[in-house]
Parts: C-alpha cells; sequence; structure tokens
C-alpha cells in the first residue's frame, strides 16, 4: 500500500508539477478546453491511466472545464500514486 | 429558447421520470455502476445526447458512481430540455 507522504515531500512535489493547487489532504486542478466533447475526450483519457493506475481521482464536468481532484483515501492522505498520477495527466496535454 | 416550466409542471415531469430528484431550480441522478470503467462509459453515452441536444449536465464521478445534473440556465430554471434530456438517459440503461 501506498504512503502518506510527509508535508515537506507534499510540498516538494506540488512544486515540481507546478500547476496542481494542494487543498488539505487532496491535490487539484482545473482543465478548460474549447468545448464539452474536448472536454469528455480527456476525461476518457484520463479513465484509461487511473485505471491502469489502479488509482481514480474524483472528476467533475462543467460544460468545457474538468476539475480533478487526487487523494490515496486507503493511506488517509496523499501518497506517490497521487503525484505520480497527476503528472501523467498532464503529460496528456503535452 | 426553451421556456421555463411551472411548478405544476415540473412535479408532473418529475413524477413521470420516476427516479430524479428535484432540489430547487436543479433535477439530479445518482447511477451507479460495476467498475469505473462502466462509469466512464456511461458518461461517455450521455455525452453524445447531450452535445446532439445542445444541452450538458454537470456530471460527477466518484469512482463507480456518476451524479448528473440538469438544469437550463438561460431560462433561470427547468424546461422540457432538462427532463427530455432526463428521459434519454433513463433509456441508455434500457
Amino acid at each position: 500500500m501506498a504512503e502518506k507522504l510527509s508535508d515537506t515531500v507534499i510540498q516538494e512535489q506540488v512544486d515540481q508539477l507546478g500547476s496542481w493547487r494542494l487543498q488539505g489532504n487532496m491535490i487539484s486542478k482545473i482543465f478548460q478546453f474549447s468545448s464539452f466533447p474536448a472536454a469528455v475526450a480527456f476525461v476518457t483519457h484520463v479513465a484509461f491511466l487511473a485505471e491502469a493506475a489502479g488509482h481514480h481521482p474524483d472528476v467533475d464536468i462543467r460544460y468545457n472545464k474538468v476539475m480533478l481532484v487526487l487523494t490515496t483515501h486507503d493511506a488517509g492522505g496523499l501518497t506517490q500514486k497521487d503525484f505520480s498520477l497527476a503528472a501523467q495527466v498532464d503529460e496528456i496535454l503535452g
């Protein structure tokens, strides 16, 4: 099982990602697209990565905007799994 | 533009749908699936209907659960577009 990261390591990882927001025990990011279909296509792409990683973000779709929220419920906070998936998601958009 | 429905008509339509919850100016429903991929596949199917209708629900994915929320922002409340899309969505699941 992934271990909960220390506050210091979490801050380092958040800084490294650059564009995710730290909110308590979670990291989140809002992605904006040109259209609703583009937003849904992105969610589908994220879903493939999430399922492969066995780690599933909360996903909120608001027309052309998608909010992803990551945390590791089993560990009671942020783990390496969250930051790995966040980095993979960012790679989708190049 | 679709016109906002009266409270009486709204209640009739909600009763007719049977499984959507009326919350103020919105109707919502939570759909549960056997897996995350099944939930995402459902969202993709909903997205095709939504795009064809030019009417887009708010979508929240929580692992194997999907919450859809419908309202017509332009009309400031519920219109026939919301109930039509809700009925179409219900048909996905047969």
